[in-house]
């Protein structure tokens, strides 16, 4: 895989000459070569103009289509999975297995979306025909179903250089939608942009599909992606980052002439419930359990478990007890990026500095990028007293938050903001009893887990990726993960007395997709 | 009915004390008693505090529950229909016959919400089982679907004292959807307002539901508004107004801490194109047609066609010379509000001094509040050049586009902006070759009608009332009018690893009410 660190503006390479950077192997600590080119004013703007080109033509795109072109990605993907993972562990300081594992989920999200694609029902076709003697008014025919909306600019994410990045879910579920896609590279790991990209141009091109329909832009700063955000043909934006970073763009989209949406994946502490029953019956599994969950991918997971809420017992005191002593004796690894290090030492030199908060776990690190584990914990009347305990710190720390009693666990549970995840251990004859926990809980974020962790996500069209704000921007009115991702690059558009031929084909008579349709009230897959 | 001018806070009715304001009948320029009285600030507390403590109830309440209360306030409002149109009618200087009209609409919105949240299909509730065998992970067993957001706060809109107000399609679609409701209401036909507010709170107290479920609140200010867009307990917003005050609520909410959405159905010019075989084929009918959708309810309408786009030929301008006669004798009628009638004095005197834009129209008026019809027309070169014709003139008012040829005429479709609606006349012929200007059109407007009328709006499942922004302020990603609206309320939430006992009994194996469930991969209505 040879890079050139430079922009794919369409069918093109941008131009080198703007601001230079590289990235940077953080297990190292060293530069890595090449040099990537940030893109310049023009480029974008081409990319843009090329993308609403390419905008009509993929709104009339079959399902099929977009299918087999999101299959031709997935293989591409597969077939350079080697060199891909190498460069991308490289870049992010993750292991090339967990890499070449993330390659693996990401070809199948681009095949699942496909396949969702292709199989049409997700498009909510429904057909109500004409009752011209109806009194007092007669009815007309009228049909309507989800249109994509045209171009989506996508932000790749830090800590998923695959499934989160340039060929990642919001690309592939804005293309499965039928909307042209310009990514704004992580300028954490542009080499494996570069790589991803060039296999998704290689792909519209092998497609025959339009110069345009895919992008890749390169920047280290924020000019550009603020620049998307804010251009009057951008139609949505996907994103997967900070809190901070997601509500500025949130901020600007909101403040255009136009507003448009922001589909932001931002912060969540995943409180994960633990009850007595639970340490009763199986304190070893759970102390495994939960060191994995916490630890995995250095903490850097969107889904770490980072609330950890129980009542004191002796039972409790030894089960943190043990799970401490295991995460301090946690080897370090290095993190994603030096800036993320950075975030994570101040972080919890912060945390451990509030009145209240003691630290219980403290691994030992050597290198310039490393972390190990820091576990603080309080108790429940200090962390409902203090806000900024409520706040994720990025990386393998979590907080224990001890309860005097049951009506306090349930304060905790009112008290929290948004997240992601909430998970609950429970005993045998406990969780029957878990009403109203789990109704607190339903509230406060899109996923419940029940004696499980919140790591490690089912991609499936059940699936939700989503949750209150500051969760999620749009407060978990839909999901980044899962086949209803598409669904956020839509608009409803409604036919009123068009004859048959002039119909998009999915809302003609014949129903020659065989979608599942609901015709005058009843969903059917039958033609009329 | 007896009005009380008080606004009514969960079951207990407001204090008198705040300001005072009365309705104004603008068919005889003449207060109407009672005075209303302000809602207190901490009245409006009080009914954002009980609707917080009414949504969990509201959360688990079935389908049927729901619709059992929907149906009901549908039949205490058609047994109030006589008195609560003829209120209505002086409130608002709408004939009593569309008054009437409107209820039955009201009430058979509320019916069809109600029998949609019972059926349950549109939960999207989605299932997919364990396999615990499965490599390189075990599947985990997660279920997901659609759960109420809280409590919803809508404002009655000025021009549907009954369809969009108190108990309208945001009332409705929020009950049905499972949120309760803070219903802001209109100061232009309080009466109205309290009126079907009390049936409401009846029919809350007759199907014993929590006090909260629903409170009205009077304010003649904007004070009131603000302060419940931006209560922290309140979780999404239905607004049906203008431009500027559905914008306004839209920046307050995106600024709150925690952004909620706010579904405003604001402008829309709804452009209306003849082509030349339509005129050839039946331009008295269209004459007719076109000038009675232009007029009805003195063009008060969010789907009043107020632009009109054509190529000049020898019949196209007997055909508006014809149709602007015919409007030039239309006699005069009350317009809502003498705000609004001031309003539309103003911009139509504006537009009337725009360079290239002559008044082809002019009703007479006597009427202190009303407005006849006020047309004009301008070619299309000075319209693309001047973005203050593409505003809409709320009223009787509309602008008659003359394009030299075809291109110019796919040039206005090119540059209009979002709208709820967009129009096409074709002939016979014609309508086949109309694949370009109908893809243009679709990427403006929520409903595309060929050979029909904007006004006139069916309430069904396909239905769509909706476009890209200004027409709503969320792009047309959803719809405030049809099946599809109960969506905007809700949000995704998964369950993982659940016992089925404690699932919501929706996702439970059993599917004990039917639902269409997605299982798999495959929708059914089976259990497992």
């Amino acid at each position: 895989m040879e890079l050139r660190g430079l922009s794919l503006i369409g069918f093109a390479s941008g131009a080198p000459g703007g601001a230079v950077f590289r990235a940077f192997d953080p297990a190292r600590a060293a530069d890595l070569e090449p040099a990537f080119h940030a893109v310049s004013g023009g480029e974008l703007e081409r990319a843009v103009q090329l993308a609403a080109g390419a905008a009509p033509v993929w709104a009339k795109l079959t399902g099929a289509a977009r299918n087999r072109f999101l299959r031709l990605v997935a293989d591409k993907l597969d077939r350079h999975a080697a060199a891909l993972a190498a460069r991308a562990a490289q870049e992010t300081g993750l292991p090339v297995a967990r890499c070449t594992g993330e390659i693996a989920r990401t070809s199948g999200q681009l095949r699942l979306y496909g396949e969702t694609a292709e199989r049409g029902d997700w498009l909510d076709a429904r057909i109500e025909t004409a009752q011209l003697e109806r009194q007092p008014l007669p009815k007309p025919d009228h049909r309507s179903m989800l249109r994509p909306l045209g171009p989506v600019v996508v932000f790749g994410s830090s800590n998923f250089p695959f499934a989160y990045s340039v060929a990642g879910g919001d690309t592939a579920s804005a293309f499965a939608a039928g909307c042209p896609v310009i990514v704004k590279a992580h300028p954490a790991h542009p080499g494996t942009g570069e790589g991803v990209g060039r296999l998704v141009t290689e792909a519209v091109q092998e497609c025959g599909l339009p110069e345009g329909s895919f992008s890749l832009l390169f920047d280290a700063g924020f000019e550009v992606g603020q620049a998307l955000v804010q251009h009057p043909l951008v139609k949505a934006v996907g994103f997967t980052g900070s809190l901070k970073g997601g509500r500025a763009l949130v901020d600007l989209a909101a403040a255009r002439p136009e507003p448009i949406p922001v589909y932001a994946e931002m912060g969540s502490i995943n409180p994960f419930f633990i009850l007595p029953g639970a340490l009763a019956e199986r304190a070893a599994a759970l102390i495994d359990g939960l060191h994995a969950s916490a630890t995995v991918g250095v903490g850097q997971f969107c889904t770490n478990p980072g609330l950890i809420v129980l009542e004191r017992s002796a039972d409790a005191e030894r089960f943190v007890k043990t799970l401490a002593d295991k995460l301090t004796a946690t080897p370090e690894a290095a993190m994603l990026t030096p800036g993320i290090r950075k975030a994570f030492a101040t972080n919890t030199a912060a945390r451990a500095q509030q009145p209240g908060v003691t630290v219980i776990a403290q691994g030992k690190t050597a290198m310039a990028c490393g972390a190990a584990p820091v576990w603080f914990e309080t108790d429940a009347r200090t962390f409902l007293g203090n806000p900024g305990l409520s706040g994720e710190i990025f990386g393998p720390s979590s907080l224990v938050v001890w309860c005097h009693d049951r009506a306090e666990l349930l304060d905790v549970a009112r008290h929290l903001e948004g997240s992601l995840t909430a998970t609950l251990h429970a005993g045998a004859g406990e969780a029957a009893e878990q009403g109203e926990l789990i109704e607190l809980l339903s509230a406060k974020a899109g996923r419940l887990i029940l004696n499980g962790y919140p790591t490690g996500l089912e991609v499936s069209p059940a699936i939700v990726h989503a949750g209150p704000y500051p969760a999620t921007s749009d407060g978990g009115r839909s999901t980044s993960v899962g086949t209803r991702a598409l669904l956020r690059w839509t608009r409803l558009v409604c036919y009123q007395g068009f004859p048959d031929a002039l119909l998009p084909p999915e809302l003609q008579n014949a129903n020659k997709f065989g979608l599942l349709r609901l015709v005058n009230g009843e969903w059917t897959r039958n033609g009329l």
